[in-house]
């Protein structure tokens, strides 16, 4: 499934301190290809961000990227920057590649320094690791996950008048999610890869407006990471050559695709999550009004807490769109709840409690909100609260 | 302990769908008193807040205030206003007051009309359940009360030099709590009542004043009601006149130190909380940084679990502050956990773990981080996140 030209892996070198666990990825080009990212917002962004954020500065070409969990590689100063330069450096030592042509990314504890030896063991042992098989496709993304349960990936093929394209995407990311990343807003590692040609400054302005409709709209605890990073890397060798603009807009759309694709992941494997909720507000004056009440929706534990109890609670539906920071009408506000309208005009009407009961306690539950004051609409993508969202993260370090 | 010329009461009328639960409150001047409220900013604000920041315009003295627990009045457009102002009115003949001198507050479930036999008859009950006893105190509060798990009042007597003053007040509130009232922000119903002699615009000058260290720096969950309501009404039965300046600081202390007791016992009675958390920021360059970090931390569910779970997971701490919006320098920033210096200059120090889990373990945990950037600093008070949290509000309302 991978584009041409490019290679994966994943292995465990004792990064991470569960027993077994895969814990560090290598993505790598066999060509230098264009590259475009988006990074997060925090204040305390961890050293790969900080290195990679400089890197991109340059506009230079990248050939791969190193990633790894079981440790954040945040909050460890001067010697974190350091160990990131250096895990880079080793990388591109190891693998033959232009200096300054690796970019890296961390997940997993805050305010530990990385284990440099077991990585850079880790970075030789990759070597053999390496294709672009299944096995290596999943053992690459098994190797950045973290509290996730399933591997999160997503691919397209795009056909153009010189030939086929591939993309190919993965990510990485149950817990700390909230849209707050540069320009594009989540909070995730999300690497993406295709072998179209396209400059690096194009693929900037493409990957940034598709995280618009995607990773900016998620959210599992409303909670931003220190290490959040989505990369995409082209490295041409598709041999399609320059896109025309129609083929162009393909490639758009199907990177849309993947990248919304990934964000529901996300939302589905959101910790202790046992419900995917889809919230849908329609009939906004602008898209921001749309986006903003549906995000604080998405947002409210006391909203997330009825889905988990199959509750058609539309009461907290209205009340969390309600201190959205949006001016709209609630008194011409119908509400919809697993299919079912369960309010009109901002008021209850009757509806069948047991059957929406029935309809809640579905996997997929979607929820729309309709304003009945504009045209704009939007859609953000979350989980319901549930037990095990404390239980994961009440012994997640210890 | 009532100020001097105030009764109250609280009865059961069957408002609340909880058998043998008070559901119907009162609080009663026996002459008209000035009063100053603040309200919820939600755009969805319910019948009650609507009707009485509608009297409050108008300027005109009030002698009553009356409150049911049970059905919100939310969401219920034209009949619901209709209701409240009948609910004022009745209440207006039945105790002889003045036309306008009513207001009401509500709180409960979303969506609903009022009973209004119910609440006529529990007017008309009130009567007799009238005083100023302690059980009359505690029958008023337990009338309000949701989710509530214990009764949250506090007083304060000032000496003047004409008399002694009594500051009295209670407040209701577990959930639904976070900062958002007009010029104060937070979300409960807290009735406090003085028989100092104030004016209503000085007044309401000290209520907001007094709101932003207090309700204003509380968060439970997040989540804004539709129906937060603040009043106080001052009768000036102490006959101590009009107060000096002196005395009007003295006046303004007492209120503040009322107002932040009922602000501490909301975090204290947060829904499924077992443990009281106070988050302290220092050192920042301004106020309004020191509270927008301290209310992120005090708002992220990762770090509520991590306090749950005893965890000194001070990454979580220094993450959500990285994501408040404030530029500050994380790499002098120093994180104390339960009276553990848990990282300095934003890198983890050595601390002794089994201690510090121990001290978490307690029923009150304090959180400071020291920015070192500055002279200002902000305290914000909230609990933690259990698994009680997710069960009570998955089971709410069904």
């Amino acid at each position: 499934m991978f584009p041409k030209g490019f290679k994966a892996g994943g292995i465990r070198c004792g990064l991470h301190k569960k027993e077994g666990k895969k814990d560090l990825a290598l993505f790598i080009s066999e060509v230098p290809a264009s590259a475009a990212g988006m990074f997060t917002k925090s204040v305390t962004k961890a050293a790969p961000v900080l290195i990679d954020i400089e890197k991109m500065k340059k506009g230079g070409k990248i050939s791969a990227i190193i990633a790894n969990s079981g440790c954040a590689n945040a909050c460890t100063g001067k010697k974190g920057k350091t160990d990131a330069l250096s895990v880079c450096s080793e990388t591109e030592k190891e693998f033959d590649l232009q200096k300054n042509s690796v970019l890296c990314a961390s997940t997993g504890v805050i305010g530990q320094y990385l284990n440099m030896n077991a990585f850079k063991s880790g970075i030789k042992k990759l070597k053999n690791a390496l294709g672009s098989s299944k096995k290596n496709e999943e053992e690459s993304v098994l190797a950045i996950m973290t509290t996730d349960t399933f591997i999160k990936k997503a691919f397209k093929k795009i056909k153009t008048a010189k030939g086929e394209i591939t993309i190919w995407g993965c990510v990485k990311g149950a817990g700390m999610i909230h849209p707050n990343m540069q320009g594009l807003h989540a909070t995730m590692l999300s690497f993406i890869m295709t072998d179209a040609e396209i400059d690096s400054k194009t693929l900037q302005k493409l990957l940034e407006s598709s995280a618009q409709q995607s990773y900016n709209c998620v959210s599992v605890d409303g909670d931003t990471s220190t290490n959040d990073t989505l990369i995409i890397l082209a490295n041409g060798q598709s041999k399609t050559g320059k896109l025309s603009s129609a083929d162009l807009k393909k490639f758009a759309k199907a990177l849309d695709e993947v990248t919304l694709s990934l964000a529901k992941q996300i939302a589905k494997d959101g910790e202790g999550a046992t419900k995917f909720i889809e919230i849908e507000v329609r009939g906004a004056k602008t898209k921001s009004d749309a986006k903003a009440i549906a995000s604080t929706v998405a947002s409210s534990p006391l909203f997330k807490t009825a889905v988990f109890g199959a509750d058609a609670n539309w009461g907290r539906v209205i009340a969390a769109a309600g201190r959205a920071g949006v001016e709209f009408d609630p008194e011409k506000t119908d509400i919809y709840m697993g299919g079912f309208l369960t309010s009109r005009n901002g008021m209850a009407v009757t509806f069948p409690e047991s059957k929406a009961k029935k309809a809640l306690q579905k996997k997929e539950i979607k929820v729309v909100i309709d304003l009945k004051s504009g045209k704009e609409s939007s859609k953000y993508y979350t989980c319901d609260f549930s037990y095990d969202y404390v239980k994961i993260n009440g012994d997640y370090r210890s």
